[in-house]
């Protein structure tokens, strides 16, 4: 009965600290930019743990790393992962909870002697956070063929160095095509970053899928005049019209309601005077929603809007669409497991889509894919401050193992 | 009979375009920020205008600048004035009319050989702008004793340097205590610095007064978090906050009617990201109006709106009042007396009041005071484009002609 095995909670949570310790920012949190020296300290680290475990380890032409550790039979294996990179003033664990989790999963079948039916994988993929090259999620798009590897290996960061170049300089830059291992299913574990299951006090987040993003840049052009001399009929203000788009903007997601969100994060104001009328606004607007059509529908409204608003403050507005990611949906088969474990294990859990992009959504056109979150304190990510309670991590490390163990065992 | 009096248009003109060669813009337009090289040679050549006309001159202590042609009898003068200076990218009009076209109403009395019963003046006042130094309209809220001296003195630009150091550079550091003249009335001819004489087709603006000013700076702090994965319902949305106060701002102004206008012209976003809901901003709201009690009623509207406000969004926000000015109502004898010209010259003309600030609004304090609009071009002003039509400006003077010979022409 395998889903009595416990990992090593101590275990687990040392190595997430121990990692921790490799790009470490005084005062607390981390950085370790993809393809820095602190990133190969950490890919060091991680490598260091694989060989002790006696994984068989392949670096790809993208710099991502997996360590397997062979199964009864040849056939495809099941993946842990996610990321070891971190943002500027990041945290502990973000992605790094996953890789080692996995880590920790592997360590726990062997010293139970488990020697699972199908090999069992942990990957770490290259430049998740996009801060130094992008796009973001680059080792994992291009894993599953969906973006370029020479492109991706040609991005170059502010200093001009491609990452091709970064990679070969930390000794991370493998020979084998990415994506050139048969997977038979993909399981990331991550923290939610976000607030939903740290305020019910959920233990375990079934996630559902990914939303789909749309990002858009929107540049609003009136006329400058002086702000006493100019009545109020008179006006062409770029400022009015983008406060009336961002209230709009939040109605919008409202009205739309279910998982619908909207943010408007970035608004650059010409000539920014308190006495001027603006003349251009540059803003964003930020649009997400796990069902596509309805995430179609809100682009439209907006753009209705949009257009309504340009006539009626006489302000011309042009937009540009920044990104569209389609949602993600994960397979039944992930989702259902991940619900069943927490529930067999008296963890209190509730599905819930992911609103930030994760590895996973590109290994969900590679195999079937899936994620487990854990509450992370007042959705804190992205932070030095960023925390999540030991607690929370083991019993989502323990689900991990129980599920990938689950899809390890099946037959062939 | 004086009325039958006309300027000469050209000599007008021309002496604009002469002045607006002194710290030219390659391309266009003007800078001449006040007390520097530019301001000097701006000076010197009005002063050479005032001696040519046999003006006794005085300079004061803050280097505003009088010319008197004195009267038949030793009464106190009508001035004529305005201002010099211009902001970086000014045009040739702001200020430089009101003064040109002073000594022009001399020149033609002179020629017709009038010597009037009261001395008339034409005084510039130093660094109306405020770009350089700040308060704006500094020389003569200090002629009017309604702002210390010695603090106005000790101002610096941003490079350090005093006022004082920078007149005593250019050598219009005078001894006279600003003030120190009796002034029987004062009258300043100025571009409207709107569009509403422009729109309209009218020739005259008959002053009423100077819009009452309300600047409010108003800091709103927010959470930010994840533009994906925090509910619409968990966030405390400082960018959104900020829009919902704009779009109140118009709404306010549209509501109180009358002249009553609302800008804002500043907004500045942190973090300022795409994905990341903003936890600061900082915006202004100018507001103003000719009546003190409704430009309260508004400042009292919107402060109930920003409370309410930042107790729905969950969002602090603080305010801080930057600028208060009361609304000036200039003299009904000069005000008359404009509007009565105007027919008398088959002018078109419309009372308004100023949207802007300028000199009259402090020597209103002073003396019975007022001023006269022609129309500028779109409202542009501020602007290297700001422009006049000669007939207009040429209308403008002939009014104040008139008006400035009947005031010095009263018995004692």
């Amino acid at each position: 009965m395998h889903h009595y095995l416990q990992i090593n909670g101590q275990r687990l949570i040392g190595s997430l600290f121990a990692l921790g310790e490799l790009g470490a920012l005084e005062g607390g949190g981390v950085c370790r930019l993809a393809a820095t020296a602190e990133d190969k300290a950490g890919r060091d680290f991680v490598l260091a743990r694989m060989k002790a475990l006696g994984l068989d380890i392949t670096i790809d032409a993208i710099g991502n790393v997996t360590g397997v550790y062979a199964g009864e039979e040849a056939l495809p294996m099941v993946m842990m992962g996610s990321h070891i990179d971190t943002v500027g003033t990041g945290g502990l664990y973000d992605g790094n909870y996953g890789v080692m989790a996995g880590l920790e999963v592997i360590a726990t079948l062997q010293e139970a002697g488990i020697r699972p039916r199908r090999p069992l994988a942990v990957t770490f993929f290259t430049n998740e956070e996009g801060v130094r090259f992008q796009p973001d999620m680059m080792g994992s798009v291009v894993f599953a063929g969906e973006y370029p590897l020479e492109t991706a290996l040609a991005a170059k960061d502010s200093n001009g160095i491609t990452l091709d170049e970064a990679l070969r300089a930390i000794g991370y830059k493998g020979e084998r095509r990415p994506g050139d291992m048969p997977v038979d299913s993909y399981v990331e574990l991550h923290i939610e970053q976000g607030p939903i299951l740290d305020k019910e006090g959920t233990n375990i987040g079934v996630v559902t899928g990914v939303q789909g993003i749309s990002w858009q840049e929107l540049t609003l052009t009136g006329v400058s005049n002086h702000a006493g001399t100019t009545p109020m009929s008179m006006r062409h203000d770029a400022g009015l019209a983008a406060a009336r788009i961002a209230v709009f903007a939040r109605e919008l997601a409202l009205s739309l309601g279910g998982d619908q969100v909207s943010t408007v994060g970035h608004i650059s104001v010409k000539p920014n005077l308190i006495n001027v009328i603006p003349n251009q606004v540059v803003m964003s607007v930020d649009l997400r929603n796990t069902d596509n059509a309805v995430l179609k529908l809100a682009e439209q409204r907006l753009a209705d809007f949009v257009a309504t608003t340009a006539q009626e403050e006489g302000v011309a507005i042009t937009s540009r669409s920044l990104v569209r990611f389609n949602p993600v949906i994960f397979a039944d088969e992930i989702v259902n497991a991940v619900e069943e474990e927490a529930k067999r294990q008296s963890l209190s859990f509730r599905r819930l889509p992911s609103g930030a992009g994760h590895d996973a959504q590109f290994m969900a056109s590679v195999c079937p894919a899936g994620m487990i979150f854990v509450p992370c304190v007042d959705g804190v990510s992205h932070n030095v401050n960023e925390h999540s309670d030991p607690k929370d991590l083991v019993a989502g490390a323990n689900v991990l193992l129980q599920v990938v163990l689950q899809r390890a065992q099946r037959p062939a």
